[in-house]
This record gives C-alpha cells, structure tokens and sequence, in this order.
C-alpha cells in the first residue's frame, strides 16, 4: 500500500511523537553554508566550523551533510570521509530550523514533520527552497511526511519526549510568522503535531537573537525532569531579566507526568559583539538581514548538540567556556563532551544546535 | 530563413574575420568567479578584483557579466549598476578562453566561433558547462554560430584585424588538447575560423603560465605592424630567453600585408610567488591542478584590456607597474590606461585580458 504524501493525520492520530534530542539517534543532517549575505568572506571560515562540528559529531553517528550541486566537489574535497554528502536544493544551512522534525512511533517507524517555513518571518529572501527542504529529506529517505500548517522552525521546540514541550512566545506568536493566530490554535497545532500533553511557554528567548527568542538557545531539557538554562550574574545585562524570569517561571513549572522541573544555570559567555572587520566581510544586499558593525552577538552555551554518547558544545575562546564544559560534563555523565569554537557560527547568527537536526533511531515502514 | 545551428560553413566562407582588439567595440563579457579550488577564500578577493575590472571597463563600453543563478543576488549587490548581469552555466570565470571569439563581416554582422574546449588541456574537472558557454553567450544572443573543431582557448590567439594571426606553438600543439594534429592542420582551421593569410608561431609564452603558454599574455598587437612584448632585463631570468627569442623573431617578421613588424618591450614585474598564506586559502582537490606555496606566477603587463577609448592593465605594486603605464599609454595616445590591481586575478592564473572578452560593433542578422 503506498502512503499519502503528505499523510491525511496528524502525528498524534498514528500514536507517533517527538524524542527528546537525548534519546537514540540514526544519525545527524547538516547543511553546508554557502551564503555570502550571511557567511563572512563567502562562508570560508563558517565552512571550516562547520568541518569541524561535523567531524566531532560523526565520532558518535553518522553525518548526512546536504549540499548544492555546484559545492558538492569542493565540500567533499574538505571534509572527512566520515561525513556523507547529499545533494539538496536549499537557501541557508540552519538544518533545525528549515529542516523536518522527526518523529517515531513505539514500533520504531520514523516519519518526519514538514513545517511551513518563512526565514525567520521574512528574515531573508527567498525561502523557497528551504520550505521545500523537508519534503526532499524525507522523500529521498522514503519517510512518511506530516504536513503541519503552522510557520515554525526545529529551534522554537525542545521537547522532553514524555510529554512536555518548551516554546517561547516570542518565536511563535510572532505576527511575522502566523499572523492572526492565537496562543491556543497554535498550540493546538504543536499538540498534535509532537504528541505532546502540556506546553510550557516562556515570554522571550535570548536578547538579541535574531530568530526572535527560539527556545534552544535559551533552555533545552538535559533528560525529562531537568532544563539546562542560560543565565548571567550582571544584572545590568539585558539578558539578565530574561534568563531571571525564565528560571523563575520554570522552576515553579510541572511537566506532562506532573514531575517538578530542576533548572541548571549555564552562564553566558561574556557579552560579543560582530567586529567591523566580520561585518564587512558580509555581503550587504536588499533582502538580507544587516549585519552593522558592533551588533550584540546571541552568545548563547545552550546551543549544544546532544549525540549518541557525545555532546557538542559551541566555545568562543572566553572565560566562561570552560565552566559550561564542566557543568554540561556533570549533566551528562554517561557522555563525552566536546567543545567546538563557533564564533564563526554565532556570526551568522545561530549555533552549533541549529545547524544539526538528530534523526531518531528507527526506519521507513515497507 | 532560419540559419544553421551550428553553421555549416566557415568563416572565411562567408566573408568573416576576426577584428583587431582595438577595433570598436560592442561591449565586454565577463564572468563571475567562484570556484574555491581556483580562487582563495571561496573567490572572495578576487570578486573583489573583478568588480574593480568590469567597473573599469564600464566607463568605456557596456559589460555583460555572466553569473551562475546561485550567486545572482550577491553578485548583483556588488557590482556597480552599469554592469549587466546575465545567468549562465559555467565552470570558471575565464570568459577570454571558454566564451566565443566573435567575427564580423563588413556589413556589420556579428557571429561567434565555438572551439571545442577542455580546460587547458584537463588542468580542472570538469569543463563540460565551460565547453558550453560559446554556444549559450550565442544562442542567446542569437548570433550565428561556427563550430571549429579544434580544442583551443581565445587566449592562444592574437589577431591584428587584417590577415595576420600571432600564435605559440606550446599552446596550439600542446598533445593534452590536440593530440595527433599536426601544425598545417592546426593552422588551416585556424585560418578557416579567424580568416587570417599570415600566422606567425612562436615558440614558447610566458614562463611558468599555466595556460601552456597563451600568447595573451607574452605578446599582442598593438595596432597592425606594432607588436607590444613582456621583456626583462634580467639574463638570469627563465623568462629572458623566452622574450629574447620571441623579439629577435617579430623583429624579421612580416605580417600578412608585408609590413615589418616593429616590437615594444614592456619589462614584466618583479617575478612574484604565491605566498604560503595564499596557497592555504584555495581548496585543495583531487583534478583541480595544485597550487602549491612559492610558486612562480606568470605576471604580465600584457595581459590588459583595450576597450572604446580605455586600457585596463594590470598592476602589482611592483617597480615596473609605472613604467608599463607609461609605455602603453604612448602606445594608445587616444585612449585612458587605467591599471587596476590585479594580483588576485594572478592567483587565480591568469589576468585580466583572460577574464574579458570583447564582442565587436555590430549585430545580428535578422
């Protein structure tokens, strides 16, 4: 029997849900940057982060790295043979947010959900080929695809696979991205595309992050019960009202299973900003988010990726960095924990979470 | 009556010719570069040199610049607004040796000649978009188009409009591009396709040129009877016996009307490596010819552009960059030489003549 494509259900109707990250992976999808109205001096040092992110990350589990057709020789010229390259249509390398999210049912069927996609609320232009990226992952793979009708991207969500999920208002209620929505129609939306029974939002997400405060440069589950925070002890940092209220409210919260949640504060990096020397080497066109000199950087530990048996933490050669290593190692005891720098990654305006997607464990039903 | 495509006869069948460089002009092609196996920092730099080149000739003539779709809104964001920007499908931005050569007959009509084309005798893989690109710059334009089968670059050749053609032998009997064809084979298809009476061969071009030795960048004409040539004074130089031999040869030379030639030396720059820091910039590959730290570039002063009015000629802030001014400014006492920097162009193996190519006055047939 062949499937519909896109399903007529929803994931919640066929017993599928969201794993949290922590739980076990087939494997990671990137994206190689290309962008020069994004990527620094044409994405050369981005591309060599992210070499480097995807060499760590392929220790613990395959690497399915997408590229165009034009850098598909290049690209592979420069990473390890570790890392596969597939040959995708897309406009930037955010594989979180312009990828699908995958979800898995108890049989361990895999299927994938097909958000719509607008760049952030029209962040950039186009974005025509990364709203059809989802659709080209999981038909290549031959996964099922749920098609959910709600702008939104894979870093807005941190589920705990048990139920609950974090979001932040300011990401999904943004009237750039589904105007005219209300709260409850999309989190009605969110139920019942991650199978999820109770939705934990938070007012905002990390000061000046450009994708409006997506939640996983804020707060991520470390395993159901447990969120690991972002936090700073300046008080005259705007960033400090934020991760306060944040820690606040979710200290105070319950999950789905009525358990009470235990924050951990991760401090920020100290406060960065993009050079004159970074910002000039940004291509600056009609279309393109600007990138002005002195513009405060979403520096965020948070933004790491959870892999079988490892975790990738972004790093920037400051004074913080080794504490969130130590702090993050003691989270996640049963794993190995490696820091990345990623400046060139914060640059471009995301992180080391952003640019990778976990695929669950499991496979196509035949 | 719709023409041929490819045309079935020759130029020289219909009364076509190729002009001098320095008869008008239409305007100018160019392509954008990209490739980071060829160009360091993902292209950045030179992109940077090649925007300072077709602004330049902007001044004088129309300059079509050819793009590939990816990088169209970049490139159109740079380049100054005079530069018209065209898609097409290309694998390196050499548009002097992988666009037409055009002809016209004396009622002003425009055709092109299509050479076959690999990459200087397989120096990049591949070339199947390059071997392409006369065909879609015509076709586009809708120009008649002549094939000639003979694998050769518009860098090779040098023409004075009026019957006498300027070639090397190193290039034109190279057996990575033509394997088995003797000289008068070569010869007669070139006289079919330029209409040309008088070829004159020259041994061996520039030292160390990547190209096999173009004559574009040894020796070209300045009008007819007037032949300007890179020169040094340094008899220690790999170069001194190449330009000696080559001016002791123009000097007793004819061209196709019986006129003496008559040679002016232009002193080449200070011989320059590629630096370390260069060479660590370009992508490294399997079929991408190696750039390794210090090795000698194939620098020329007479690699310029001549367009209605203008010169383009290369500098290097180098001693001898005053001086070439100096000399092909008394050259073209009617037009503006202008130099432009171009070590980036260089790097990249070649300079500024290989990234022109000028379309004459006229059109097409209707």
């Amino acid at each position: 029997m062949t499937q519909k494509n896109p399903l007529p259900t929803t994931p919640i109707d066929d017993g599928f849900r969201m794993p949290g990250e922590f739980e076990p992976h087939a494997g990671c999808w990137m994206l190689w940057p290309e962008r020069p109205d994004v990527w620094r001096q044409n994405g050369r040092p981005a591309q060599a982060a992210f070499i480097e992110v995807a060499g760590t990350i392929a220790q613990f589990e395959p690497v399915w790295m997408g590229v165009s057709a034009a850098s598909y020789a290049t690209a592979r010229a420069q990473l390890p043979a570790s890392v596969e390259l597939i040959e995708l249509d897309y406009n930037d390398a955010w594989m979180r947010d312009n990828g699908p999210t995958f979800v898995v049912n108890d049989a361990g069927e895999v299927r994938g959900i097909d958000w719509d996609f607008n760049a952030w609320g029209g962040l950039y232009h186009d974005w025509k080929a990364d709203d059809r990226l989802a659709s080209q992952v999981l038909g290549l793979r031959g996964y099922g695809r749920y098609k959910a009708h709600l702008v939104m991207e894979g870093g807005a969500i941190d589920v705990d696979g048990q139920g609950t999920l974090i979001v932040t208002e300011q990401s999904l209620l943004d009237p750039l991205r589904n105007p005219g929505r209300r709260r409850d129609e999309v989190e009605a939306v969110l139920r019942a595309a991650l199978n999820v029974q109770k939705v934990i939002w938070i007012a905002e997400g990390v000061h000046e992050d450009e994708t409006n405060g997506h939640v996983d440069n804020l707060c991520c589950f470390v395993r159901p019960g447990v969120v690991a925070l972002t936090w700073t002890d300046d008080a005259d940092d705007p960033q400090y009202p934020i991760s306060l209220a944040a820690f606040e409210q979710l200290s105070q919260e319950t999950d789905a299973r009525g358990r009470p949640l235990h924050v951990v504060k991760i401090h920020q990096p100290t406060p960065m900003t993009i050079s004159a020397e970074e910002a000039a080497g940004i291509v600056s066109m009609p279309g393109s988010h600007p990138r002005p000199p002195a513009q405060r950087l979403a520096g965020s530990y948070i933004n790491y990726y959870v892999a079988n048996g490892g975790v990738i933490v972004p790093q920037f050669n400051d004074r913080f960095d080794t504490a969130a290593l130590e702090t993050i190692q003691t989270l996640f005891p049963d794993r190995t924990v490696i820091g990345v720098y990623a400046r060139e990654i914060l640059l471009g305006g995301g992180n080391i979470h952003c640019i990778t997607q976990q695929q669950p464990m499991g496979g196509s039903k035949k």
